[in-house]
């Protein structure tokens, strides 16, 4: 017999079919495991999958009275409330770095993108204005990548890829994190506000935690000054979201680019209807080869699990 | 008295302030400098501004009797007839590599809003249909950049700068040129097809000319696969656009980046129609510090020639 394990986030069939040939899966689907099955048939699950950013509190932990074990499809985790976890002697695990090229591809995508109106250009095109010769002002010539100072925010596995990707558009990189690293080539800054003071275009990369909830504010916001660019593909809760409105609304801010929100999958109406900013749904780890290695992460942390051994990659104590 | 120039092609007006700073610009604006001025007036100009795209032959530098210079606006001089040029006596300039960086950026970043669909993505947050949970059959996980063979096409100043920014994204970088270069860290193919054969995303760098008028053809793109890519930031000549259209609609390659197209401002219904394309309209070297340095260019070509001095920046012989 296989062992079972419980699916508690909603993950698209295709992402769970390795899941399937290896254990008997009862798929949740974003549902609370005690409304989606009876409790005869949690009674012997030990292990869930689920998304890191959904929250699972203690309540939800409870309607599975064996469970040893969370392992979050990716490397976020901070929808799990991990003093529960612990208090319950659960652990938890993630991916950590499985997904990392592609959030930092998607990072530089939507800088790129917002830097150059990549949005506006393609409409530009597609509506017929070029070749109707419309004057465009929002196709005026504005401030490339060269010589921009791009500041970091947190200096984890993504941030460093984002980092390594935008040094070759000939631009400075400046960082701030917890730990200073002094193995790499870029300008450490104290503190985020100094990092903003410093940088025109703010790559958030940060691990999201309850410590950095809105962390990128008004007021940084506004040290980023009117060529500033913010890019998150982080947490939409690392980013005061009425805030950034605000700042690119009355021009505080040139633009920004989002692939995360604070509520998912929503994205507010004021951030659709600015064509300053470009929005992408959550899909910095969405490609073929992260979902294979997040995958081989799930099922190691499964496999490691079920024989009794420590979870092969278990959360770990924040570094970045 | 201050010299005068004529300017030949169609510029927007913010970019000739500073060369009516310090001469008297007679703006034919896009017309034949005959018909936009009475021949008195052409008698005595002796250097042309003009874009380095748009024909101008031997018929045209004959309305100007005197004429011993034209000087490109940018870096191409493709739609100068260079032969009848020389046989006037009259040198001719550009503005090489002053606007590197800014088409090196947008090379990279329509290859990745091509590969990481973008435009889709912004649109599907944008549209609502994410926040309505609407499937989206392009939003299904694709092949990223990670460990993708990039071929680049054309070694010159721009080729180079996209294959040192492409090379951040964890890929292979190969190349075609004229000339191999055993400085740069870069695999060698010894043609166009050899490089389509080895490469899944083609970025066209060459410089266009008359021998490489629809090099990327049919069987160029067949040899991407179904999972190519083909990004173009040189010319649309370069492009056998009706093949590409072809090959985009039938599922030949994976889609397309283009700056640049056969007949701009026209970029065909058959393109702009289709999602898997990402279009901007010729914007690559449109940023604030390229224009700069390409009117330094233009200036010091100017003030060489009426210097009696040869050009700063001569049209060299093609090695890329």
């Amino acid at each position: 017999m296989p062992d079972k394990v419980l699916v508690y986030s909603r993950f698209p069939k295709a992402q769970l079919t390795r899941f399937g040939e290896r254990y008997e899966i009862l798929n949740a689907a974003g549902q609370r495991p005690d409304e989606a099955f009876a409790a005869g048939d949690l009674a012997d699950i030990r292990a869930m999958i689920a998304a890191g950013g959904a929250p699972l509190g203690g309540e939800v932990m409870d309607t599975l009275p064996n469970l040893g074990a969370i392992v979050c499809y990716g490397t976020g985790y901070d929808g799990i409330d991990l003093a529960a976890a612990a208090q319950r002697g659960i652990a938890v695990g993630h991916s950590p770095g499985a997904n990392a090229a592609s959030v930092a591809d998607i990072a530089v995508t939507l800088m790129l993108a917002a830097v150059r109106r990549l949005p506006v250009a393609d409409n530009y095109v597609r509506s017929g204005d070029w070749a109707g010769r419309k004057p465009s002002p929002m196709m005026r010539p504005q401030a490339g990548m060269r010589g921009r100072k791009v500041g970091v925010y947190g200096m984890g596995e993504i941030g460093r890829k984002i980092a390594a990707r935008v040094a070759a558009f000939e631009t400075e990189i400046g960082y701030f994190s917890r730990t200073r690293y002094d193995d790499l080539p870029y300008h450490y800054l104290p503190s985020l506000a100094a990092l903003a003071d410093w940088c025109s275009v703010l790559m958030i990369a940060v691990r999201a935690g309850a410590d950095n909830v809105n962390a990128v504010d008004a007021d940084i916001l506004r040290r980023l000054g009117s060529d500033g660019f913010v890019v998150n593909i982080a947490r939409g809760s690392v980013i005061d979201e009425p805030a950034l409105v605000a700042a690119l609304t009355d021009g505080t801010i040139a633009g920004a680019g989002l692939d995360v929100f604070t509520k998912e999958p929503h994205a507010p109406d004021a951030l659709t209807a600015l064509p300053k900013v470009v929005l992408a749904p959550h899909l910095g780890g969405h490609t073929l080869e992260s979902h294979v290695a997040m995958q081989d992460c799930v099922l190691a942390n499964l496999e490691a699990f079920f024989a009794g051994r420590p979870l092969a990659y278990p959360v770990a104590a924040r570094s970045n």
